[in-house]
């Protein structure tokens, strides 16, 4: 990259209008910010107290209105789910014909559709960066967010040539690897390998918390695992509710699958069959390959 | 601490006997080592080449049997819960009246009754040092691994005066805070704290490995969340399948509790009443302030 413009690594944008300035869009902003000092970051959000936040933290150079976003090379939607579906129409009505739009939301179906036939499809890409933590707002956003983790993208074909270069450049130059799928196959994974993660451990967090409610200081007895597999119950239900009803009937399946295996695992233990246990989790370890290289 | 001469900062223990040359009694090692360089370090394990490794790190001084415990001051059990219960009373049977034995393992009931009418029960002291990682094996062992970290320790009123006072001596010099439980108590409550957390990740693995297994590159969506719930899937069926038999009434019991809660969630998600889900997560949060302060 040592030969490229710094507003090349960005894919030549300057207008940037981040809506939903959290832990993704404000994170995008610090690694656009970064890339190329001469873009000016607006921040568009719901949440007044989150633009204060975000402008005293210099995560975006100023507050904006959506009607603003007229000059925009590039808008990022980073709300709700639910509220990206509706908002995504009326910012399409709105932009210039070069402007590139992303979002970055969970689901992927329901988005694409909702702009099937809008005559500025070309000027959107559905994307989905695999990067998060269980924290949100301004504050919990950080520059290495995005470092090795992997971007899925979602009908690509039906963005234009130009701006899938400059998304791709972007992505690519805060550190992400892009993998390409259709909408419908990545809400059926996804669901599997980052929605049912989320039920698991809200309900691990309300089993414990339920049980032990009243014993005072039990939680001294919590360790790293618990720590581990409880954390995103820390996660925003603001955000995850949307998500849910989404991608309902993959979520659903994906919490049958669990249940049953659950349920398999109990009535190994009641009968005593603690071979059968054994290798239940032995074949599991095999995760310990599967995961190896993620990081 | 500074007025402590290094052989009382682990209670004037100068032979010490690790059965069981794993994570846990691998780190103890490192630690007593640490704390008085004077001690020598026998290990004592089924696993020969756990044993020639354990030599080669310097976690151990010397290969020992089990004969050779005669000398012993101090006798760490980190074994399998169901070895234990095994090993335990023939330890006690070979050792001099000022040994002190202590075990490390997740189960306090079975273990606390298989000595509780041995003559040499004042010289057992039965802990459960609350730290751990997803990995096994003397080459996991690290020195810091029970800094901050809280020890359950069992029926104190059992052990001896002066062998209480070691045992304290020694966790405490190497990071631990001490909590006194009952081994019934115990045993109810770590289902909660972190054999269900166990359970709930081995099954999380299982679900998805079942699902993804003909999906070619599909773990390229895995993201931190999932890494943290399946974590724990990564542990040693060797060590946790007799936990779960031992512990077997209270496992199924949080099991139980575990499924009924999943189902409730689904079956809201099916309902569409996403105001409730909305709000399950939200009581859940409340972890958040639960955790705090655990790390």
């Amino acid at each position: 990259m040592g030969e490229m413009s710094q507003s090349n690594r960005v894919g030549g944008m300057k207008n940037i209008y981040i809506i939903g300035i959290g832990l993704i869009g404000g994170s995008l902003a610090l690694n656009i910010k970064k890339l190329n000092p001469d873009a000016v970051i607006y921040g568009i959000d719901n949440n007044a107290e989150h633009l204060e936040e975000a402008l005293s933290l210099n995560i975006i150079d100023a507050k904006a209105k959506i009607d603003n976003i007229v000059n925009a090379d590039l808008v990022v939607l980073s709300i709700p789910v639910d509220s990206s579906v509706i908002e995504l129409p009326k910012i399409l009505d709105n932009i210039s014909d070069d402007t590139l739009v992303i979002d970055v939301g969970s689901t992927k179906t329901d988005i694409c559709n909702v702009v099937a036939n809008h005559p500025k499809r070309r000027n959107f890409l559905a994307t989905h960066p695999i990067s998060g933590t269980e924290f949100s707002g301004p504050k919990a956003a950080f520059l290495e967010l995005f470092q090795n983790k992997t971007n899925i993208i979602c009908e690509v074909e039906k963005t234009a040539f130009k701006l899938q270069q400059k998304a791709i450049e972007l992505f690519v130059n805060i550190g992400m690897r892009i993998r390409y799928m259709n909408p419908e196959a990545h809400d059926k994974h996804i669901a599997y390998m980052s929605h049912l993660s989320h039920i698991s451990s809200f309900m691990l967090g309300k089993t414990v918390i339920d049980k032990e409610k009243n014993e005072r200081d039990i939680f001294d007895m919590a360790g790293s695992g618990f720590e581990s597999t409880v954390r995103l119950a820390k996660s925003s239900p603001e955000m995850w509710t949307p998500i849910f009803k989404q991608n309902k009937t993959n979520v659903i399946e994906t919490l049958e699958d669990y249940i049953k295996n659950l349920t398999q695992f109990k009535e190994l233990i009641q009968r005593d069959d603690f071979d059968a246990v054994f290798k239940e989790m032995k074949n599991t370890n095999h995760i310990k390959q599967i995961l190896k290289g993620i990081n």
